[in-house]
This record gives structure tokens, sequence and C-alpha cells, in this order.
């Protein structure tokens, strides 16, 4: 099965700017594609990184500027997977549970509403990447008579997009990801209710 | 297997004044309680409610307005089964691979570093409700040298605290929280990032 990690090469993780400058933000983000990247080989073939501008890289990249999911749907030859390159806290068993579910369709929810990964087994389905992504494949999905399977994931569900994911990858992470933010002086924060970070 | 459900009755889920009244809140939390204590008698013998005080409720209740952890830590006699009361998300297959997961202690972690449901299997283990209480319950099951599992679920790792958790709950759930919403005019908003929720 082809596995595609689609990369926003150019400014990262703008959400994060209040907290991580532009050179920071775009190691971080590199830092995550490499735990997911590692992740996915340990239980597949091996990844695609499909990019919006060349980068250098361990891992075979492909190159297309165009919108996500137009540039997603060009490369959905089933069976394929999409995973989404800021889920450091990924692990083989968590994809390996994504990639053996049954299903024309099996998709992963992200935080918010979003599809953080996505495994396409019948040619009928594409992708929709924006606003509650997640209500428009399972549409897409039920309009054209697929079965759609969704896995229990909260390490596939945390897509780190905002400072407070930070601490889930501080609390939850062992890679790339987590040692970059451990190296930059990032720690969880313990407030009145959900555990935050602050920065040395 | 004993099931605790910890309820705290008065003036519940403060974090979410911006949005809903006191009365509403109340209404809202009873709705959750319901939830998790529907799911739990699903695939288990029967929950109890640990109130903090007395509420009409359809399932058996105890009373003990001390806090959290001693409340909880007064009635662990393995195996027992911590489950908390703001999961409306949970689901049968959820507290499934909870409860028959092997383990001395079988953690569900929620959010920002909060530990949402526990199976406590040996009696060396006691709960620490606190700040990152995740970080808190894998020392002292390592300090006891006890097994600790860790449930991947998105299900089990959404606790609804603050707005955007209804998010959440409006995209995913289909009970009496879900239906709580719905009737009283929350629906999903998309902005840029993560879908949030508007109140009609």
């Amino acid at each position: 099965m082809d596995v595609l990690v689609p990369f926003a090469a150019s400014e990262p993780k703008t959400r994060l700017a209040s907290i991580l400058g532009p050179d920071e933000r775009a190691e971080f983000a590199r830092a995550m594609l490499a735990d997911v990247c590692v992740t996915v080989s340990s239980v597949d073939v091996g990844p695609t990184v499909l990019t919006t501008e060349p980068i250098d890289c361990e891992w075979p990249t492909v190159i297309d500027d165009r919108p996500l999911s137009e540039a997603v749907n060009a490369r959905l030859d089933p069976p394929t997977a999409v995973v989404m390159a800021d889920l450091p806290l990924a692990t083989p068993a968590a994809l390996s549970r994504l990639f053996d579910a049954a299903g024309d369709v099996v998709i992963a929810p992200g935080l918010g509403g979003g599809t953080n990964a996505v495994v396409v087994r019948h040619p009928a389905f594409y992708t929709a990447y924006h606003g509650a992504s997640i209500a428009d494949h399972r549409r897409i999905a039920a309009d054209a008579g697929l079965e759609a399977t969704t896995i229990d994931s909260f390490r596939l569900a945390v897509d780190v997009d905002e400072r407070g994911d930070l601490a889930e990858v501080l609390l939850h992470g062992s890679g790339r990801a987590a040692e970059w933010l451990r190296t930059n002086g990032f720690e969880v924060a313990t407030t009145d209710g959900r555990v935050g970070v602050r920065r040395r």
C-alpha cells in the first residue's frame, strides 16, 4: 500500500507563531515529519512525502504545490493511505490498527473535526480537507455507498497545530519532535485545568 | 469489577461558564453522566456514581464530599475501574478495550495530561488527580513495581471541560449530551483551524 505524507514546506505551523519563531517552526515541523515517516516505515513499505516544494529528506518525495486535497486526490490510487505530517504521537501500533482495519475507507479523526489519517481502498472516494473534513469524508463515503470505518486512537487524533498541543507531545511523545521541544527549553506547566507548556 | 464514576455535583463544569449558564451546566453535566453510565452498563455489571452530594439518579450512588483522589482511593478495592463522568464520547468498544486490557493498572489518558479512566488490579496503586495526573499515575505504578498499560483511545481522551470540547461532542457524539447540545441551539462552526461551536 502506498502511504502519502503531505507536508506544507512553506511557512509551516503558523498557529505556533506565538511561541516559536519562523526557523524554529520549520525545524519542529521537520522533526514531526521525520517521526511520522519513521513510524510509517516501521509498519509498511515506506512513506512518500508529498511536499509543496523541494525539501532535503531521507524519504522519497514528490512535489505538488496545488492545494492539499487536489494534490492528494491526484495520487489516490487504491489502496493508498494518507497520513498527516504533524502526528508525532503516532505509534506503530496505532498505524497498524489503521492500516489493518476493514473498510472501503478507514478514517482516523483529528481533534476539531480534522481527518488525520485515512486509508482509501475504493476509487470512488476522494478527500476534501477543509473545515470539518471528518463530516465531509463520512458524507463522501456514504454518498458513494462505501463502508467507512473509524479508528479510535488518541495518538492519531492529536495533530500538533496549537500551543496546547505541545503539552501532548511532551507528555506522550518519544521521538524527534518531543526531543526538539525538550532541547529548546519546553516543559509542561501545570495550571488549574489542562496542562500547558512553558519555555525556559 | 466495580466501576466508579466520580461526579462533582456542585457547580459542575465552571470552565463552560462563558457559553452555558449555571443551570445549563448542571443539566449538561447530568446528560454526560448519563451517557457514561449507560455505556458502562452496556459492558459491565453497572456503575456506581461517586457523588459529592445527593443526586437523583438512575444508578446506585455513594456520597463522599472529600477531594476526588481521597474519595476514590477510599474505594479502590481491586479490581476497580474509575471512569470520569465527562466522557460522553465513550463507546462500549472503547470501554471494553480498557476493561479487557492486561496490566496491574490500565490507564486511558485524557487531553492535557489528565487520567480519564483507569482500571486498578493491584492494591499498591492509588490515584492522584491533580495537574498532569497521567505522569503521576505512571510514576506511582512504576514506584510500586506494577505493570501499567496505556489504552490509545480518542473517545476516552476527550473529557469535556472547555468550549472547544463541545465541538467534539457534536461531531462524534450520539447520546444525551450531544442531544442536549443540539436541543439547546449548539452547532459546529468552521473556522480557519479546528472546528468550534456557536449557539443559535
